[in-house]
């Protein structure tokens, strides 16, 4: 019933405002609340979904720059804080948010109550920094809702079995929201973020990037970790486990966003729904390893074992019964990998190591990709066209990213961009 | 037992460094806790008792000036925030605190936790921004205490039965630290503070204002609510009940404080232990009330219930069968003040008010008062003789208060400290 809402046409898809929904939770980032001015805003913008006949549930983030001066306090005293003390520090941000907002509401004449994560009943794993939530017991909460209160929850944050005050790690607050819909039975989950929603590509780069008005989890997922952004995928893969509708929308704007739902029902003669992009990117190959069964998982678990991230994969046999393997990391690990790798040389026998920076990775997305098996040699070939050179590929069922260097990075998202129609494709609202 | 380790000679209420006692509560007050810099001080205050064989809890407020930054974002929201909201706001400076000296500590190698409040086991009647403590369950502090670890609480906070975030008001580090001390039958409390002890009289004013060796609790009562500030009230009365000694002492200065125990075993010849003072002290005069029994108490019952405070209160029939009625107030309170008398005039059935502002009170303090009659004699006297008029008069077992013009008081002051030998009667350590 929940996820019927959004089937169907456009005219569904699109709350019109003032429609009553029932319970929609609400989630502000940190540059959202980052000032008493904007406080007040976020105060107006759950008044009028409150004034629509709505239950609201609002999950907030720490103020602007708030974490950022905790961390630095705590940098001038350890050089190696205890994740358990940060996540004491941290936890305090999102608290001072809830109290200032429930004081906003109040002033705005909206009955309102703040709940930290202990209080609002988030259990988490017990590991520090970055918990995953195990349980919610929607109690608390759904007492006060009852009552006719707004409720402000923390997020970010819970609590461990032996009572420890944890938090979620990258995009927590994100992954609050979508747990606490999940777990209330809400209608919806607004994302209200500084953008107006998620775009063909970044506005920043491409003035042609247009406002999807509708995406499905699974391309939001490759989105959110192609680096778009807007959202966490942990948070995305929540909504997809739990078909919880996400609309990503503006804070500051009055403008619908983009809904995140099962099919995105909109432009699905779109083959192709977006162009992410990120820089720094390192390629590394290490040379001569032995062509035996076990040296690609052995290499994979010892740079696994020390956290570091891989992303794309080849592997070429050579002529001499060696193998060669390369794979693609974030700039800023290098350092760490050619020392993990140098470390393992004895392990691993490989003959010796070759890295090439300044790359970039550029992906395409869309679910209609799987009925259309031409997509990534269109791509390929229109990026020859205009001369830029692939240098690492790899594919899943609606993405294809490639690897080109860096200078051709923004060319290559316009060359693109334009190949498969983004560009005023469809309307901005 | 822990009584009698403060009975006796000096060297006995003065603990030698590096002797070691078992158990030992240290407060940091917000002016100990106001930087980096300063909550490695701390941790270095905590490491050295320590490494002298005590068990140490620690309780910290919130740094510096974190608390009046948190008000003012709160009054940019709100003209009128909820208690609630206001608890949930403020209980995260302290929490701040305790995260960063647990750093702080493990940086100098020294196992520690930190808690809030609710972790820590410490509830509180039902009330926001001025709960009392209900009950302390000790056990998560006793064995993290039993592992080895320096255990760090926030003051100033706890939690209600409901699970509300509530604080204690003014003082309230002070009275968590003493109610830890007491709930887990510590040795001894040490106040940390800016200042080196309690005084004789405010050292800032009068140069010859020396620190006291031991104030029994109830001069401390005294001094504390004669505007001494060092301590406040609440705490020392705790401490009373529950006999556990205090010491005041600097968290900058490595000498010893003062003792606040039972009896002042120190300068017992001395019968007056301190003198105090307050300015903007103001006497309202109500004059023309009906020599009714219940006169009295309705007025003050009227005052009390508009959360004026009243100090000295004198009565005086007049021939007219009506009585005059003069009490002191803070002169910040005295447009309330006239506004509720007032508003109740017509059940007051007085004739009309007077007010006279620019007002000090100067007190003495000494429990060997209590066996000197002519203590309160000699301090009219020695005022006299200074062209100092008394204006109003109250007198405790152990304390004279006079309220005197304010251009008067510091030489009041001086006059009654060198009156009653205090300048230099005894050493400054």
């Amino acid at each position: 019933m929940l996820f019927l809402f959004f089937k169907g046409k456009l005219e569904l898809n699109q709350r019109k405002e003032g429609e009553k929904v029932g319970l929609i939770v609400q989630k502000f980032g940190g540059t959202s609340v980052g000032s008493a001015e904007k406080i007040k805003n976020v105060a107006t913008r759950v008044l009028e979904e409150k004034n629509n006949g709505n239950d609201v549930v609002v999950v907030v983030s720490a103020m602007g720059k708030t974490t950022d001066v905790l961390v630095s306090l705590a940098k001038e005293l350890s050089s190696n804080p205890s994740k358990r003390e940060m996540d004491m520090l941290l936890s305090t941000g999102e608290q001072v948010t809830i109290s200032l907002l429930a004081m906003a509401l109040a002033e705005q004449g909206v009955k309102a109550v703040s709940y930290t994560g202990w209080q609002a009943g988030i259990s988490t794993e017990s590991i520090h920094s970055n918990a995953r939530i195990t349980k919610i017991d929607t109690k608390v909460i759904a007492n006060q809702l009852a009552a006719g209160n707004v409720v402000v929850v923390a997020g970010f944050q819970g609590i461990s079995e032996a009572g420890e005050i944890t938090t979620l790690g990258r995009g927590g607050s994100d992954t609050t929201a979508v747990a606490l819909a999940a777990a209330l039975n809400a209608d919806k989950c607004d994302i209200y973020t500084d953008v107006t929603g998620v775009f063909t590509t970044d506005p920043r780069y491409v003035k042609e990037a247009r406002k999807l008005l509708s995406v499905s989890y699974d391309e939001m997922l490759e989105l959110a970790n192609l680096g778009a952004g807007v959202l966490h995928p942990r948070a995305v893969e929540f909504a997809k486990n739990y078909q919880i509708p996400l609309e990503v929308r503006s804070s500051m704007e009055r403008e619908s966003g983009t809904i995140i739902e099962e099919e995105a029902s909109m432009e699905q003669n779109l083959v192709v729904r977006g162009v992410a992009f990120e820089d720094e990117i390192t390629r590394v190959t290490v040379l001569g390893l032995p062509q035996s069964i076990t040296s690609l998982s052995t290499i994979f678990t010892t740079l696994a074992a020390n956290r570091i991230n891989v992303d794309i994969i080849i592997q070429s046999t050579t002529a001499e019964d060696t193998t060669n393997l390369s794979f693609s990391i974030k700039t800023e690990s290098l350092d760490e990998t050619l020392q993990v790798l140098e470390d393992n040389k004895e392990t691993l026998k490989f003959n010796r190591i070759e890295s090439e920076v300044g790359l970039a990775k550029v992906s395409i997305v869309g679910s209609g990709m799987i009925s259309n098996p031409g997509v990534a040699a269109e791509m390929f070939a229109s990026l020859a066209k205009n001369q830029i050179q692939v240098k690492m590929v790899s594919t899943s069922e609606i993405k294809v990213s490639t690897v080109v260097e860096k200078e051709h990075m923004l060319n290559a998202v316009q060359v693109l961009h334009e190949t498969f129609e983004l560009t005023g494709a469809f309307a901005n609202a």
